[in-house]
Order: C-alpha cells, then sequence, then structure tokens
C-alpha cells in the first residue's frame, strides 16, 4: 500500500511566462506528472487500454496556493499525498517544494479531488467505484504529512 | 466602474488531452483570459510597461471545480465576477458555460485571488496597493451573479 | 471550393515566456486554430466521431520562419494557404501578419503537411487517401499569395 | 568543447491530445529542453541576468519531421546535436527516439536556428556576435551523428 510520491521537476523555459516566473497553470500539470508517477509505483497507468469499458480518472475539483514564485531551472519537488479515499473519489494534496534553496521551500500547496469513471464507446461517462484491486493498494497519508 | 467580464474561447485541439475532453489545467488559462480581457476593457493592461517600478497580478490562489467536461470546439463563455475586493487583493469569480448547448450549462466554476506587487529592478516583489486610479474602477459584483 | 482561411487571435499571457515574447512553440498551435477553422468553413471537424474507421489528420512536417516576435495582447492574423495537394497529404503555408501595426507585419510564416489516417480500434494507423468529399472541397491556391 | 546533449523525457497526459498521441507543438519543446540542458552541460544558462545587456537566443527557423507518434508515459531521449555554427547564429539537430522499444526507433527529427540578440532596455532587440567564452565551447558533430 501507498500514500504518497515524490517526483520531480525542473522549470522549463517554456513554462515560464513574461512575468518570469512560472505561469500558474503549470503547478496543475505538475501535480498529475506526480499523480500519474504515484500509479506508475502501484503498478498501474491510468490509460489502461486492456480494460473494457475503459477506466477514466477526472478531476472535480483543483486547487492551488501560490506562496512563493518557481524561475526557470529551478528544481522542484512534488509530494503527493493522499488525504482522503472514498468510494468513488480520492482527494490528493501537493506540496511543491523548491530543491535548489537550503533548506528546501515550501513554494506552493495544491489540492486535486478526482473521481473514477467509465468510459463508454458512445463518448458518455458515468462514476464508478474504483476497481478494488486498484482501491486496495492506495493507502491514507498520516495527518502529520499533511501539514498545518 | 464594472465588475463583470465576458470573454469567449472555442475549445482547440491543443487544449484537448488523450481522455479527449479539455486538460484541466486549461480552464485556468481560460480564466486569466476573461481577467486580461476585463482590465483592458476598463482601459488598462496588466503588462503596463510604463510604469516604475513595474506592477504584477501574481495569483496566491486558485480553484476549480469542474462539472461537465469541454470538449473540442465546444464554445465556452468564461464570466468573471469581481467577488472581493481588497487594498492589495481582489478575488474574482469565474462562471464556465458552454454555449453551443440550449440552454447554456454551467460547466465549470472557478476562483482566482490576485495581488498587486512591484517588480524591483533586482527581481525582488513586494505586495503593494492596488493604484487608486485602477481600483477605483473595479466595482463588486451583485450576490445573486456569483449563483448558488 | 476553398484554398484559403484565416484565423485571429490574440497572444494570451500563457503564450508568452520569461523573455517577453509569444513563446515559438505556439506558432504551432496557431496554425492548427486556422488549419480546424479552414475545415471548419468547409462544414467538417476533424473530429468527426461518426465515421469508422475514424480519421485523424496527422502532421508529418512542420516548420516555421520566425521573423519579428509576437507579444502579449497583439493581435495576430494566420491566413492559411492550401499550397499543395496529393491524394493523402495536403501542404499549408500559414501567413502570420500582427494586426495591430499599420500595414500590418508579416511575422512568421509557417508550413505543415497533413496527412489522412485511419485509426483502427487496436490503436493502429494507416494512410488513407483523402475522401473525395472532403477533396473535391480543397482548391489550390494562386502562386502570388503564398508570397515570395 | 561539446557537440552533443542527450536529454530524456516522459510523454505526460498533458502533452497527449484528444487523437491520443503526443500534440505536434511539444516536440519543440522538447527540442528546446534539449538545448538548454546542453548549455548547462556546457556551466552556462540562457537566462543569464548577470549580463548587461542580456542576451537571448531567439529561434529563426525550427522545423521537425515526425514519422511515429508517441503516446502518454513514452519514455523519449532527444538527441541535440551541433550541425552548424556561425558567428551569431548556431543550427541544433534533434533526434528523437522512443526508449520503451527495442531497439529505440527514431520517431521524429528536428531542426531549429538560433540566433544570439541583446535585450536592451527599452524592449529592443538586436543580433549580435555570440560571445567567445560561449563560441569557444560549442563544437561541429561529426557528420555521421547527423545520420541520413
Amino acid at each position: 500500500m501507498a500514500y504518497e510520491f515524490k517526483a520531480q521537476r525542473r522549470v522549463e523555459f517554456s513554462d515560464t511566462d513574461m512575468a518570469g516566473i512560472m505561469h500558474y497553470s503549470n503547478f496543475f500539470r505538475f501535480m498529475e506528472t506526480a499523480e500519474h508517477g504515484f500509479y506508475r509505483s502501484m503498478g498501474f497507468s491510468v490509460a489502461d487500454l486492456s480494460r473494457h469499458p475503459r477506466l477514466g480518472w477526472p478531476r472535480v475539483h483543483a486547487e492551488c496556493d501560490f506562496r512563493k514564485p518557481l524561475r526557470f531551472e529551478d528544481m522542484v519537488e512534488i509530494h503527493l499525498l493522499v488525504a482522503e479515499k472514498r468510494t468513488k473519489a480520492v482527494r490528493y494534496v501537493f506540496r511543491f517544494r523548491k530543491l535548489n534553496e537550503e533548506p528546501p521551500v515550501e513554494v506552493a500547496r495544491g489540492e486535486v479531488v478526482i473521481v473514477c469513471v467509465q468510459h463508454f464507446p458512445d463518448g458518455r461517462l458515468a462514476s464508478a467505484p474504483i476497481p478494488p484491486e486498484i482501491a486496495e493498494k492506495i493507502d491514507l497519508a498520516p495527518a502529520e504529512l499533511l501539514g498545518p
């Protein structure tokens, strides 16, 4: 069972905007990088094409508090923590730390609620319980890791 | 004085992901489209290079609730509403409506808190009161427009 | 029959990078905006889900010459021209003009070669002739429009 | 002296589009990842803020031939090679190889011509010779590495 995952990303030039800092929408892309790495670490992929009907993991809520900017070439750790686990949904917290500063500073904190859905061939989506072989691998993070 | 702005965007192919729907990070880019349109509608630009020190409008918080997916070529209206106005910060609410459905459906609702900062030549940022000539143009939206 | 299409885009904040200009990868996204607008103008969509097997229009070549930078809030016209038409492929030329300058300046020129493919349910792709009802609508642009 | 650099990227979910493959504009972002890694490997950054006037490295030409699609979670190697070196410009070739296939397949080949410019405080850009301490580190790749 797993309740956390740490991904690393270097801020790319194309992640920045004319204010000289990482564009805020990219924090949400980085959260997804950590989320998909978490799934891979448990041996499954969000894009498992062998299942019928195909599963999807859309977000129903996403948020982020931005404390300090990230800049080009900053190394950032995205620390995913499982904050809540329901039959059809999981809430993740993401702590962004800038690694090229000593001690690493928390620059942002995000949160995403994903739900499990089934994709039908006609394009329709319907919410579905997380399959047990996936659900049983996902554990709740200890409260102290979620921070203040 | 202004308390709202409506922007329109068509969902581009490059806005979609392999799930066949608009990638969630793009809702945050679309919010910014409406925000900058709002500023232009009041006669100023977030990128006013004539000011010294230069002003910036970073986000300290952003969130979004996703109710229905957007797909390629959907026409979406992003309705910005001023939900809160403080000396150094403004909170905007964004209501996303899919226009190519009758009646237009609210597919998502977002929120962003921006603060006014000064950019110093050495790269330092410091929060600053919103300049009066800008602040006096921004009005609070009537509560009923913010919806349930 | 049609041999051209003009799309307009305003450069968004999220299109810029820390050099203060539009990131070069976005010129390629803008070309696609014009291409898909061209298809819509002829009454069909690249994402026609009613066809079986489904058609795709991947690019096999793309290029761009960048002459002048585009900046935040610039209004840009992307002028698509059909430069070549083959059984299974079309070559488009794209002329970027900055409209908020008098006279409008050509800031970039791009080119894309797309091919028609069939998507099979197992994920396989195979090149295919452009369906006649589409091909017969696409005409070659007069050479003088393609410019020097 | 250096004439090559290899960067690795995993294709992210947000890099894909509704056709289920990496969106073509992202190949150009990946080329830049390799280019900036090349500069870092030689001990300098494209965003060196200590120089006055500040240097920039805009692209004047970019192109890519796409042979096979990249998909979500594919591991891709971007192999930068110095193909040409002039006083004010460098031409890079990029060979994309998909590493999660044995033997690794070349899926795309790109090319970018960058020029050295000086950014003046008033926003003006002027082309400039590549500073000798940078130019002397950049070597021409052997022709056989550039491939057929």
